[in-house]
């Protein structure tokens, strides 16, 4: 089990040829036609928890330096160069997890052209992965059918910008020409980009899985960026008008271009961090669109007075008329995020508010989000 | 004119949300809620030829340079601190185009997170644009109707693995359910991935325009991975198997999922660079599949003896049949290469052989390829 999933490890990593790339192509040291000579991964799994880091500095570097960004990365290991330009390093004290990191060279970050990179911290970051948990494969891509995802423009009126949207459609979306679907707005956090749920978060090879072991119902998933900012200054300093955006924008596009089911209660948003922030708000302030929220790792509180949600919690039979599902999830190491979320949920039960609380081990972090985000698809939509 | 090409240059850019991002956000220097300062871009067009380059790099560092890739930014340029922490330098002798830089910061390559990223060169690598030729902004996102952009995964029978392509589909593409579409499969260069003719080649913004002017047939545009590689070892060491890839996995895939037109003349294969290399090859080998060939500053000779062209070559009455369209293009700079290229054509067609050559100023570069793109695209599967 263990072997495989090193030897899978190809499947974990963005983009997807990577491991063609590395087999067969070199930089700086081809010698001559047909003199290729491997390219060593930047992060190696190599079983028993130990995790090789590779990297190729200029020459006359001093010092290379890799650093993760806390969570279960929280250390700086330096490398030592080997005898073939590479620089490595073995390590055995990083958890299971999904794990940006950066390199420095002389104390300059740098990125690692052989390592797996998405965009977060508005930067280009490097990640890799330590496959980890009961269901280490489950955002893995395996032989199953598969989904599309489409990238889609539309026009704001409320930015006056184009924007880009990703969209995943499930398997058979284009044979079933009479069906409709339900649709789940799904949110990146700050720092990151409408690719963030792909690249990052994998989430259409969560539902592919998912979808063939009959486990969640069949949806379109709209990621949308999470910048939407009115040139005039009026919009919100952090959440912006993304509210405004998904609302008079993207929704009817959607509608139009996509075979949905437009009822509230088919219509979902849910959010990472700041993207949590922005469907609390997108939901709240539009109960007569959606009827599903998903908050992963965000600021939820049911005392908080914005959005008029106050009047709704306080009403356990209206909200349970309105609300199909409210889901929330942490990361048991994000304290005291994590248990205060909890109590919180905890409090609205007792109050006859129903709702569904997850948390799995982790920080704020990728996995985590995958794990709610898979939790939460699982009872979206459901009959 | 100008003034508005410098002010849609959020659109010469990837991401989108980048003007979005800029305007709200910062990095290190919020100083409480609220107080945001916007970011510098990374290339600012000043107008005049002048670009300045903005860059921030950690605290202490002692030099901070810019160096292009070649071609029309040849030079390296130091970069001086400013007040704020940013260093900065303006220039004046980078000519128009697509321009691939580096960043080094005391001696070490960086990526600037200001600055718009593509995949080229096995490496995540800025670019930024410097408006000019004849029609300066047919590549931009315009007000007119999108197509969409898919990423689609298909098992290779041929390297066992799973690969990503990108798929465009015209405007109406949803609409029109009984309509059938010609397809182009479009190929990247060397040290580029899948996702080069979108990010970095506009080829999608290149159509839509296109088609919105009624220059160009519809059709679907599949963009594959350009490095297949068999683990035994027997696929060729600069092309791979990517032919073979093509012929029995992607087009039977893409027919399938798709409303293709499956006959010859309703198939093209084009591709720049290793690209053109490839799809010379994958047509050459497969003419009972394909009718329509484009290469783009790629290996092109109609006296190269492989893959059995020769007699088709020698043949204009047969060739003439076979082949609808056999399209040559090169930058006027990428010399040796564009005069022979051009010399080649021309003894074909003194030989009766029906083609096309085309050429424009620039290097190899990507500006070179969006032009011959466009020249290829209107000119294929016209009736």
């Amino acid at each position: 089990m263990k072997k495989d999933i090193i030897k899978n490890q190809a499947l974990y990593q963005y983009p997807l040829f990577f491991d063609d790339v590395r087999k067969n192509l070199i930089r700086g040291d081809r010698s001559g036609p047909g003199a290729y000579k491997p390219l060593r991964q930047g992060a190696e799994l190599l079983g028993d928890g130990k995790v090789r880091f590779n990297y190729r500095p200029p020459e006359g570097s001093n010092s290379v330096v890799v650093r993760g960004w806390g969570g279960s990365m929280p250390n700086s290991y330096e490398l030592k160069p080997d005898t073939d330009g590479y620089w490595s390093v073995i390590v055995d004290d990083i958890g299971p997890g999904f794990h940006y990191h950066e390199y420095y060279v002389d104390g300059v970050k740098a990125t690692n052209p052989l390592t797996p990179y998405g965009y977060g911290g508005f930067q280009t970051v490097n990640f890799f992965e330590v496959p980890g948990g009961e269901d280490p494969e489950f955002y893995l891509l395996k032989d199953v059918p598969h989904g599309t995802i489409r990238m889609d423009l539309y026009k704001s009126s409320v930015t006056g910008r184009w924007r880009n949207c990703y969209i995943y459609t499930p398997p058979g979306y284009e044979e079933n020409l009479e069906k409709r679907y339900p649709v789940l707005y799904l949110q990146h956090g700050g720092g990151e980009s409408e690719v963030g749920w792909v690249w990052q978060g994998k989430v259409n090879y969560i539902i592919d899985n998912l979808l063939a072991e009959g486990k969640c119902e069949e949806m379109i998933i709209v990621m949308n960026n999470g910048y939407a900012f009115k040139d005039d200054g009026t919009s919100h300093p952090a959440r912006g008008s993304l509210d405004e955006v998904i609302v008079q924008d993207c929704i009817p596009f959607i509608d139009k271009k996509y075979r949905t089911i437009t009822h509230r209660e088919f219509r979902a948003m849910a959010g990472l961090s700041m993207g949590g922030v922005q469907s609390n708000a997108t939901v709240m302030k539009n109960l007569h669109i959606f009827a599903n929220l998903g908050i992963f790792s965000g600021g939820f509180s049911y005392k908080a007075t914005d959005y008029d949600q106050t009047e709704l919690f306080n009403n356990p039979d209206e909200y349970n008329k309105q609300f199909k599902l409210l889901f929330v999830a942490a990361g048991e190491q994000e304290q005291p995020m994590c248990d205060g979320l909890s109590r919180e949920l905890d409090e609205l039960r007792q109050k006859g508010i129903r709702n569904v609380f997850y948390s799995c081990p982790g920080y704020h972090e990728w996995d985590v989000w995958r794990n709610a985000c898979r939790e939460f698809i699982k009872l979206l939509f459901r009959p």
